[in-house]
């Protein structure tokens, strides 16, 4: 059994709404010094067996991710 | 600047809709191999200057995370 995680961002030349909410709201709250935030998503996948990498980008690109607003990463964790 | 990423996952006693839509949808597609799919959240937040870990470890419960229903990790990224 492995671990694959998705992360999926807005990429950077999208306004984020989410993201700027959450700044305007860390102001009014009082927490100073946070310039930017942007939201995205986290996939946390269970395999079984083997995948690769091709698999995985294909999985992200179809399912995952909107790929014309946002960007995608894979990354395995290893486990023991 | 430093940036600091939140990511924020439904606890593992709790259902996950979309994660199990995911792993159905998956299932119909083709791709074998995937026992299960958990979606969650990732925030990145620019910090100007420094933050301590407590006021991130307050931001994360009170502003970006459903401690009820959600667990959260924060983890800082180095960046030269």
């Amino acid at each position: 059994m492995a671990k694959v995680v998705v992360n999926v961002m807005p990429k950077t030349e999208i306004l984020d709404p989410q993201g700027q909410a959450i700044v305007g709201a860390l102001g009014r709250l009082g927490f100073d010094g946070i310039s930017d935030v942007r939201q995205g998503k986290r996939f946390e996948l269970e395999i079984d067996g083997d995948i690769d990498d091709a698999k995985l980008a294909e999985i992200a690109e179809s399912l995952l991710a909107n790929t014309v607003i946002e960007d995608w990463t894979v990354t395995r964790e290893d486990r023991s």
